[in-house]
């Protein structure tokens, strides 16, 4: 990997994220830079020796230098900055992003972006349930999983760097997912499993149930303290496999219901016994 | 607590809580006994030193010296197990169990009762994935709710010893709660919390997804590993309320589905900011 190894890395967008991305690459040796839009987040992160240089306006020298930019934006203010400030990228420089979605995005940027630079997404799926420079951590990543999502235009170089560049940051596996098996994916186990803790913590106001909740209603819910501007965003330009999901979800749920109304308890039965058998398989 | 400190306390169904409450009440140093159906069972609690003395029948000795009676056992067996077995019962006992609904069995239980002992409900909200008296451990108990749910028949001398039994045996809180409250109660925070877990597991074939799922959704679909025979009974037992509860559950998430159909953006971001509001209240 000696390619990587005399890279300079830029980071775009210091928040949980690109702050674990930033100590993860800082701690290997990596020349680290970064442009967030809040300055108290620059000076935080290079009083912490995060990175090396930073700043909070869009930087003509710091964009110019980069070998790497990782982006690290919502997907909107991700696509703006291509579109205003491509310009300034070096020639042959390598992007890459954290967007949890992907095939809104992917094609867009690749379709709009200058020909001498490549584009290969990811998704680090990892996070917390706090946000900011101040609470990354390179940890989160160690019992994730990154999935590499290549479009056709992507380059054998691009696919191994972007490979590399997961293991590097510490992730306990690295996939390659097209865009749509990837959006098929997530809508699954992460959006659908986020819609569920949401309704389930709006149904009423349940305060008064604290002091009896075990494990279980705890667990169900960890994720519904949830950032509504992020996940409102991912939830709209992941629409069509999210609504795919959420209705076989509320097929199986009022089946589920239909078999308690009518007291079938074979029926009811099989539907635990199933989902005994399916949740072995979660079981590391 | 004199009274307890002489108690002979006998233990009917000797699983999982069953064995938990042996444990902590012989390592107390009461004299602790035991009917349970299996003889494998009873070799194996006085192997390990959980119990004094067991039968696998009903030894009428066992049940005639106990002063205190604890049935852990499917709600259907308890209520065949007073009918058949009552007239063994010492005068002045008292009774109680720890079933996991309480108006379909209480007011039953002590219609059906002998007027010279006396039948005092709890629920101890503690529980494993695993079952059986191999897996019993008191410390389950740590961290959770014990619920007492007396009726008016009940005596104040009743509900306090019930009380003391839920601390000796060392849950974090002990509370009372009408039957009727309790299992408005149980049907919210845990059997909805289940109803989810396995309609979700049921919503397809997903084993291809291991590699690809976060704690989100493992923390979600941990209780989908579910004894069918006991929830499915647990569930008609308390038919109506957790009805009520799954059809608000429902509702709430279609109207999720629906806001993001229409890509109602600030309908969604309501919805998790109240999500995230309501969440804040079960951090501890």
């Amino acid at each position: 990997m000696e390619w990587i190894s005399k890279s300079k890395i830029l980071i775009v967008g210091l928040g949980l994220i690109g702050g674990s991305y930033a100590r993860a690459l800082k701690r290997l040796g990596y020349s680290v830079t970064a442009l967030s839009r809040r300055q108290e987040t620059i000076d935080y992160a290079l009083r912490e020796g995060i990175i090396d240089a930073g700043s909070a306006a869009v930087d003509e020298a710091l964009v110019g230098e980069a070998d790497a930019v990782i982006f690290a934006l919502y997907p909107g203010v991700f696509k703006d900055w291509i579109r205003e400030n491509q310009s300034l990228l070096k020639p042959g420089a390598m992007l890459t992003d954290v967007t949890g979605v992907k095939s809104c995005i992917v094609y867009d940027i690749q379709e709009m972006l200058r020909s001498d630079v490549e584009f290969i997404a990811a998704h680090p799926m990892a996070g917390r349930e706090v946000y900011g420079v101040e609470n990354s951590d390179e940890r989160i990543f160690r019992d994730a999983n990154f999935i590499v999502t290549p479009t056709a235009r992507n380059t054998d170089k691009a696919i191994d760097w972007c490979r590399s560049l997961g293991k590097l940051l510490g992730f306990r596996k690295v996939s390659v997912l097209s865009p749509e098996e990837h959006d098929e994916m997530i809508s699954f186990v992460s959006q659908l499993t986020h819609c569920i803790a949401v309704a389930l913590m709006t149904c009423s106001d349940n305060q008064h149930l604290v002091d009896y909740t075990g494990d279980s209603f705890r667990d169900l819910t960890r994720i519904a303290r949830i950032n509504d501007v992020m996940w409102s965003e991912l939830f709209l330009l992941n629409k069509e496999p999210l609504l795919r999901q959420m209705d076989i979800f509320l097929k199986e749920f009022s089946e589920l219901r239909d078999l308690l109304a009518a007291e079938d308890r074979e029926g009811l039965c099989g539907k635990m016994r199933l989902s005994t058998e399916r949740r072995a398989y979660f079981d590391r």
